[in-house]
């Protein structure tokens, strides 16, 4: 159809000229050309480029850019940036590190995300409800035995953060008919959810849970919550699972709750230094499964789309998409 | 409450006598006692007894008697038994054992034991779906690595058998987002599932199919019904789990499949000989998940109160449950 390919490229002409939006991620990214490619596929208008690409004249025209962990000494070659956009929906330090800068980040807010996540919980709390670990030790050990079988209705898990992903999760949950119960900083109202804020409420959810799921942003508040403290708080016998950051666990204290048999498993998506180095104890302790931060892995496709959305509210109308608060630090 | 127990009392002596209801389970079964208990809880009208209890008038007298895979030969100790409640669901060996008896044998149909099989095959599903076997061996490895992420919609279940369970699992499965096919013998439709029958609907299931879950009943007819034929069908990667009985799978077709990596993953609950022998190839294939007959243990309970509904219904109306077809047999 040439007559329709002249026409649109002659629309495309009648444009102002956009200033290239570049794509920053952490030094030795592998993955930055297809994040290029599904930015690129999402935003036909738009003329995505690798940071490094970018002419000085070009470095002066960046007022938004696209960004996975950078490193914020690299964006100072941009003086007119007015917004970062991370397509990462945890942004801990890139906040750390800007705390000083007065450019406006926002985090990737994604449905499929929330959706990704919420399967994850659902499945290693399915792991843990179901003994898959004693299952899978018993196999080892070539030992045919059936335990005990709890209805799900008498296991009650308990959610820390209540956002997006915790209450996708709450859902989830419900649906295979857990009890659920959340914690939230602030208090929150969720149907069927038995919700608690506060320090006092904390220790109430936990008195009852049978397996906690973290899904806290790191802040301030959140790092080393889940300490000596908080896990005895817990009944005997209950279960951990990580799939927030790893400073919200104390380690050693998780360490010293398992090796007691207090807590019975532990699964670990996430830790204070990732990869997680070979001598780490979590490898091979036999309470714990580590997983390599694979719970909710970003879709390109649909988190491109959701970048491109707010792009263009800036680029037509001049609107920038909510910030993080710097006060609460998500 | 003296006077209240005077009357009970009272009323109970009014009623005709009734006969002994005998429980009879296969020989060393651990369970008589805890199943003795569970029934009489739920039928405080009945005196229920293990079979080896009964004495010779008791034996004449027996109508009906509850079992857990018996010996036959006992059985024909009670010459005028009517019928037969079995507490399992599976009475595959009992209706070959007794061919050629008039007894009306009943099997258990349990909401709730279709609610955790349900529950098995989604924890089951999400174990393969999220690459758990794989997450396993990379922790013992001390691999960081994450697998290619694939959503629930891009992953095809297909159901073998589509009664009670399978229906219950479609459901299950449906809610947690991923595409369902199924299979029986007979042309069902279900809400939102694909549905085949016969030889072309099964070879046009199993293209399509990428995790395989068996619910079958063992009959003549699915004795060998997945061999190295049907396997074959199956896409390159597809994973098998076999919640319903060994024989319905020819082992050594499935261990050819697996070892040519033609089927990633087998999680297996049943075998033809269970519990499943020391020297057994299952306990240490590495594309093997072995489990020890746990996907729905049946809920004591829960099976006492059906049962005592239809003893009720036959002990007051002379009604008999529905029956095994034995052209069927299930």
């Amino acid at each position: 159809m040439p007559n329709s390919a002249v026409s649109t490229n002659a629309f495309a002409d009648l444009r102002p000229s956009l200033p290239p939006l570049p794509f920053l991620a952490a030094p030795g990214y592998a993955a930055t050309d297809a994040w290029v490619a599904a930015l690129q596929a999402a935003m036909p208008d738009e003329r995505i480029v690798p940071f490094s690409a970018l002419s000085p004249a070009d470095q002066a025209a960046v007022t938004v850019a696209i960004v996975a962990n950078p490193d914020p000494a690299e964006l100072a070659a941009c003086p007119n940036l007015v917004w970062l956009h991370s397509v990462w929906a945890g942004v801990e330090r890139l906040l750390a590190e800007m705390q000083d800068s007065q450019v406006h980040i926002v985090r990737l807010i994604d449905p499929r995300l929330a959706a990704t996540m919420a399967e994850a919980v659902l499945a290693w709390v399915l792991y843990l409800h179901r003994d898959m670990p004693r299952y899978l030790q018993q196999q080892k050990e070539q030992r045919w035995q059936s335990q005990v079988y709890r209805r799900a209705a008498q296991r009650k898990i308990g959610l820390l953060g209540l956002g997006a992903l915790g209450e996708a999760a709450a859902r989830s949950l419900q649906q295979a008919g857990f009890p659920v119960l959340g914690w939230s900083r602030t208090q929150k109202h969720l149907d069927g959810v038995d919700c608690y804020s506060g320090e006092a409420g904390l220790a109430a959810m936990l008195a009852q849970t049978d397996i906690l799921v973290c899904l806290l942003p790191l802040t301030a508040a959140t790092t080393g919550l889940i300490n000596a403290q908080r896990l005895a708080m817990l009944p005997a016998g209950a279960s951990l699972i990580n799939f927030a950051r790893g400073p919200i666990v104390v380690e050693q204290d998780l360490r010293t709750a398992l090796d007691a048999t207090h807590l019975q498993h532990a699964v670990l998506d996430v830790f204070a230094v990732e990869p997680l180095p070979p001598d780490s104890w979590q490898w091979t302790h036999p309470a714990v499964t580590v997983l390599p931060h694979c719970s909710a892995p970003t879709d390109k496709e649909s988190a491109a789309q959701i970048v491109a959305g707010n792009v263009k509210r800036y680029r037509e109308q001049g609107l920038l998409p909510a910030g993080v608060n710097r006060q609460q630090a998500y």
